[in-house]
């Protein structure tokens, strides 16, 4: 009798955003004439960069002539991305990654999903709260998770990040191995300064543990003095791998490319306490259990390492930006408190009236048709507030934002 | 201090086809002026169809656009691509498969490899011996595999596959829990009956056992009387997942498309010997560690499954049907056996003068410059066997026929 992953059954109700996703398909059927405004999962609205549209386009022209098709590469990405990223992404600010560091992936949710697996069933995980559910329900999947009890899972080590502390995780207090950070930050739209990313990369250094960074909104940093990578701190290559998107970067979250970086020196460790490369590890788990990027989209994805294609794609986010500050801008004028909205694409606010997350979001649906996402879908801190994104259409934007005045809040 | 995951420490050297490209371009770089025929790595050669073409192309077209562009979608893929395979697939075969049991996917590669996630980690698995390496790996990972032990891990089930049993795998004796089937199989190019693969539903009923079922090259069957899907048989449904690809029905390697289907009638079972809907694990799996299928791609993909576009890849598939004819009729000029070759992409052939599979592959590589793939890189079975594919381009094909048959054998 072929039994199951038990450890999936202790994963809570269904993907927050699926239920998200359902809940405003269930609504809009019952109310097939309401206009309903989405700035909840996390989704782009804007067409892709035109450059980027004429690299899918000389990739797609390529697969239709022998003499240019491709079939088969290196699972890792083709060199031409590798050795764009590297430049635009690492050299130009001051940070040396070689190639082989460098793996073109499907998205930063299938890596970030993916990267657990490389380590030992049993280690100590430290996981934000609020956070996005992906950390937490791969490490469930795979075990670590223990019982849920009281909103929480008790082998994980929770990090609040609460107003107290500025929505940014504290440093544990007692030692462990993996660690889940984001920035800018989602849900909560904070950013970390070099300072802050120096004291988790000596936390980890310290303890032998070993940082997840997820970089995936870093294009929206504006602030000079904020860094774009983990990297940019001394020693953070023995310590952490760092995932990025060109979902958010360059509108690509149905166009489906990230990249992720693992430095050769970056290590963890046997049973006898003998170190392992990291990149050894990955690129193995990568050869065995994927096949690479379509190179259509590899060559799309070039583009936007391209300093015209770049340019293209700042235009895009500084729209999102705009929207941004339209809707923190609405927030203040009605006296409600957030975080974020600046060198981020996320508005995390409280509720008014001290709603649950879920009874605030029914009242923006059924109320005025907005559809945000719930706090307490990222965690037991995250009960009581609310993530609005700045993704949407401009006049959608500016539309939500009149509607949530109109609001007895 | 962070451990890693030691299963990994249990792999066999590096991933057999990383292995063979890697000695390949070795050899490549030494000797730039010899011309190397590649018959290893199954990667076709031929350029996509002009509908597939103009399929990804209207995609790519749409994501320049706001009207059309799109975003997320549903994890599990589009409706029109679902519901093209589903009348193309199965409906056309008296197959009845709904909607929500098709999940479009990067490939079978990944698949195959992320299926087991939905067990327990100390099921029994049944492989067979020789065997595409992900079943093998994807499990020595997950830690079910025990020891290296003469050649052969200590807790699979090997099934061999050898010329006594016409290289199809007999029906386990003991119980197990998952069986890891391909037809048309790779390494060895067999097909199996109907009445083969009722034998293993039944096998399967009596045991709570469940089957992947891997039809990556279902594609090249030609002969009316055996099965495209193991859905064909009674029954099935109710104990199998199915694995398909589009990298040979359509040249896909490159552009990475696959789908898999689990009906909701698949269960396996709890602690309690209560069962679960593997449909609907796969899903939450699939949810959380997945973001679906480019968009471009998925129209591409469509096209395949119209008319036309099917007219078009059966073309190139006859083309390397074709190849497959040419490399088997020399072999038998030579006096060389093999299998497979009809209703397959691959020859599965018997290393003459009792050399190993590597001792074969060096003497075709350094000798005569043409690349295979080692049979013993498949299991234990494989040893003093040979695997060619007929996704060369036919003149080269011939030519690589033409080198073997120059050889001092």
């Amino acid at each position: 009798m072929i039994r199951i992953n038990e450890n999936f059954q202790r994963l809570q109700g269904s993907y927050l955003f699926s239920e998200v996703a359902k809940r405003t398909k269930d609504y809009q059927l019952r109310h097939p004439d309401m206009k309903v405004i989405r700035l909840g999962i996390g989704d782009v609205t804007q067409p892709l960069a035109q450059s980027v549209i004429d690299g899918l386009s000389k990739g797609v022209s390529d697969m239709g002539r022998i003499e240019t098709f491709q079939g088969y590469r290196s699972d890792e990405g083709y060199e031409f991305l590798r050795e764009a990223i590297r430049q635009m992404d690492f050299v130009s600010r001051g940070v040396d990654i070689a190639l082989d560091e460098i793996f073109i992936t499907s998205g930063a949710k299938e890596d970030t999903a993916n990267f657990q697996e490389l380590f030992a069933g049993d280690i100590k995980i430290a996981i934000p709260d609020p956070v996005y559910p992906v950390y937490v329900d791969s490490n469930v999947m795979a075990g670590r998770s223990g019982k849920f009890v009281d909103g929480r899972y008790e082998k994980f080590i929770y990090m609040d990040t609460r107003a107290e502390n500025g929505f940014t995780p504290d440093i544990p207090k007692e030692p462990v191995d993996l660690i889940y950070l984001c920035f800018p930050n989602n849900p909560t739209g904070q950013v970390a300064t070099k300072e802050q990313l120096k004291r988790w990369v000596e936390y980890a250094e310290k303890n032998k543990a070993v940082i997840l960074y997820d970089a995936a909104y870093e294009a929206f940093i504006r602030d000079p003095e904020i860094p774009h990578s983990i990297f940019e701190i001394d020693g953070a290559k023995q310590v952490a791998a760092e995932f990025r998107s060109l979902s958010k970067t360059a509108g690509f979250t149905g166009t489906r490319c990230g990249y992720t970086i693992i430095p050769k020196e970056a290590e963890a460790y046997d049973a006898d306490g003998k170190p392992v490369s990291l990149n050894a590890l990955w690129n193995r788990r990568q050869n065995t259990k994927f096949n690479g990027v379509a190179y259509p989209i590899q060559k799309g994805a070039y583009e936007v390492f391209t300093a015209k294609g770049r340019a293209e794609c700042n235009t895009i986010i500084d729209y999102y930006l705009e929207n941004a500050r339209i809707i923190g801008d609405g927030l203040k004028a009605l006296g409600i408190s957030y975080s974020g909205g600046t060198n981020s694409p996320y508005i995390w606010l409280k509720t008014p009236g001290n709603l649950t997350s879920w009874e605030f979001f029914d009242k923006l649906l059924f109320g005025i048709q907005v559809v945000g996402t719930p706090g307490s879908g990222f965690g037991k801190c995250g009960e009581g507030y609310f993530r609005l994104t700045s993704f949407g259409k401009k006049e959608e934007v500016i539309e939500a934002v009149e509607r949530i005045k109109s609001l007895k809040l």
